[in-house]
């Protein structure tokens, strides 16, 4: 057995848990711009928002302003179920490395979602029961966000209806089942069930779907039914706040054994991981009071952050929703059928796009079979088979501690695995077999989607 | 929050972690029988067994009487990565049964083979690597143990080769994605590789297979290559005494808090968990010092303690290993291929017949859609998906909380949680479109089965 003083493991006793999530708004000072209405393009206040999102979440939607909001007893019930979850030492990935480097990983696959989703899943859920709703709606790309909902939902005895991403819902038939098994029901997208459905569908019949059409269909689905809201896993505010506990737990976990990170990195699609890891350290940041390299990785086959251009955007295909100011290849961008690895959002977190242009954060693209070597690497050492999307982050830090191994810097490497690939097996199956290719849009597709980005 | 004292999750800490497992048969007075040889009928020693087993796995095969035997620390380094696991009190459960009964699991799944399996297949690794071997070979049924195996083999680069019996390769195409992902290669079984494979195929060329049948596959694939050695996954002694590991941390638990269970229920297949589990608790009955009764739990169509006979036979359909004495079905009984819920071996541990035998345990066959649907009831309620071997456990659990709540009495219930059922979606999928049905064997295919017995 190792003699080091830090475990492999470092579990939080459950009343360290944090009591509040954190927002990092209230640190900017720049804030990220606020929400357009898309008819009138004036700021949207509580009262526009309220017939698509909770009361409540609306409120924690526009606070830019309160740092701590306390979370409720119900969802700390049920985050004890699952949380807090582990700060995991590679110590088995460093040696086979052999780099000086020290890797630690908070690790969000542990519970049946199979990622950090379910962190803002059932705190949605919560506040849709409190407010006495039917239920709710949602999208699902990789299919993670529709699982987590699913469960919050069946805990609260809410119905969930998910749209799921047309390519996601044929190649992972088995996050159908999960889903069903939770109680939810699943629509493949686009669908015949709403009108912004069968209007994709007759301009691109042969579409696999993108998040940002099955979002367009789950607020049409909402805004028509009585007792419904419309709920989101990713890009809004509100998602980042209840990350934060992903945030803050590991910071909890670090300052107990005096670790400093040097860098930060996390895959980034919508940001709702990269945002909930890096908000506290992005906080000392903000305030000066201590100083990380943060790096976010995308998929260079949807690069927002590399490729895209910070504007005024939809937040769906179907130009249903506000608009947000982000960084954005175009609502109608959609990235190629052959990319496997999740994280396929055209758009960002208006948060994290703000931090970026404030130049408080770094981006890198990777392609596609580079994050499945690297998975593979990394659950032979570690055990864990990552997430597609997970596996972003981790390509990203196997090459800083590749770095440090030739320069002989002992840095100190923190990511976010934010789940596990159990339902990525027809993927890693395509890369066993040879058959992913790494699809990066050409300018010309790059041009043609921000083309389409309305003139605020 | 709740105020209870005793936490949702109980974590051990990793320097509590056992250092050594626990050897039951040390404290029973009648040792389980010993293996015969197929041909002479003799005991077999060290020296038979060697051609087939790693030798300090023999060791610990025949060794009746060391009741501690530590944990080498290569072991406990890989240990780490996933244990101690933690003993969870199911609030959530209890509070949607309105039940006065405490209900604890040890769940097993927090890694990705996804079960307890992984306890045994690093120590079987470790041992055969120790020796200098080049690789071993196995089977796997549901995949849990192949995937364990393949994890274990890349930690320590060794080679491996898994036949998997066939049914289960057609229902999870995902498990062998895994096990390849970990670099070991599988074969479905029966397969045209071996002799007895091609034997059986000749005679039942429609075959689905069985574990008894892929076990003679594998242990012909070890005897003819250099270098190779055969490891098994459950029902054998050093299997048990691996598993252990899993009885000692929840006895160290539930003594952390003070708490003793009235009854300990467990999943029986060939008897890895269960045995592992129960071990410590038996021991403390067989010395005198504790009393708690003892549920193993098995399909009603595979049903090796409640339709079985105690006998020697072979471990396999190939009739080329070791006779055990065990509850048998007869090592030519195959489980209907309607049979979703994994635990399809004909025998059982021989620790775990003789304790059977004793008196010391009692045993319980439930049907596959009840298993199903005490999953789903779980499911909800306490987040993790369950594995059907697993449900069969849980199944028992909810009646004898159920019954606590008609007669108002506050037991104890501690039952093993093996393993998530990620893999088994298919078998989800059918119980939710109601397409399982639960196929009992007829006395007449009982009869069937144990007219093959071996006559000794």
């Amino acid at each position: 057995m190792k003699q080091q003083e830090i475990p492999y493991k470092i579990y939080l006793e459950e009343q360290e848990m944090p009591k509040e999530w954190y927002n990092v708004r209230a640190d900017m000072q720049k804030k990220p711009a606020p929400l357009l209405n898309p008819e009138t393009l004036q700021p949207m206040g509580a009262k526009d928002l309220e017939g698509v999102f909770c009361a409540e979440l609306v409120k924690q939607e526009l606070d830019d302003n309160t740092a701590f909001i306390q979370i409720p007893d119900r969802i700390r019930d049920f985050y004890m179920m699952y949380r807090p979850s582990p700060l995991i030492r590679a110590y088995c990935l460093e040696e086979k490395m052999q780099t000086p480097a020290k890797i630690y990983y908070k690790f969000e696959g542990n519970n049946t979602s199979g990622s950090h989703k379910l962190n803002s899943a059932i705190a949605q859920a919560y506040y849709a029961k409190e407010q006495g709703l039917k239920g709710v709606t949602t999208e699902t790309g990789a299919g993670q966000w529709g699982t987590a909902l699913s469960m919050a939902c069946a805990y609260f005895e809410l119905d969930c209806q998910v749209f799921m991403v047309k390519l996601s819902h044929e190649q992972k038939p088995f996050r159908r089942e999960v889903m069903r098994t939770y109680g939810a029901s699943v629509t493949p997208s686009p669908s015949l069930d709403t009108e912004i459905g069968r209007k994709i569908l007759a301009e691109y019949p042969d579409t696999n779907g993108s998040l940002g059409c099955a979002i367009s269909e789950a607020v049409e689905a909402a805004v028509k039914q009585d007792g419904y809201r419309y709920v989101l896993g990713s890009v809004l505010n509100q998602v980042l706040l209840h990350q934060s506990i992903i945030g803050l737990e590991t910071k909890l976990a670090l300052d107990k054994y005096d670790i400093h990170p040097d860098m930060i990195i996390g895959c980034s699609g919508g940001g709702s991981n990269l945002g909930g890891l890096i908000s506290p350290f992005v906080g000392e940041k903000l305030r000066g009071e201590a100083d990380y390299r943060i790096i976010a990785v995308e998929p260079a086959s949807c690069p927002s952050f590399t490729k895209g251009v910070f504007a005024y955007d939809y937040c769906d295909t179907g130009m249903v929703t506000p608009l947000s100011k982000m960084y954005t290849l175009g609502s109608r961008f959609m990235p190629a059928a052959s990319h496997a690895g999740g994280l396929r959002y055209h758009g960002m977190s208006s948060i994290l796009s703000q931090l970026y242009a404030d130049g408080m954060m770094e981006a890198r693209a990777v392609g596609q079979r580079e994050i499945f070597e690297a998975a593979e690497q990394f659950a032979r050492c570690e055990g864990i088979l990552p997430a597609p999307e997970s596996s972003h982050a981790i390509k990203v830090a196997l090459d800083e501690a590749q770095k440090c191994k030739e320069t002989g810097e002992e840095k100190t490497i923190l990511f976010g695995l934010t789940g596990t690939g159990y339902f990525d097996l027809m993927a890693y199956g395509k890369y066993h077999d040879h058959q992913l290719s790494d699809h990066v849009p050409t300018d010309a597709e790059i041009q043609a989607g921000l083309a389409g980005l309305p003139k605020v």
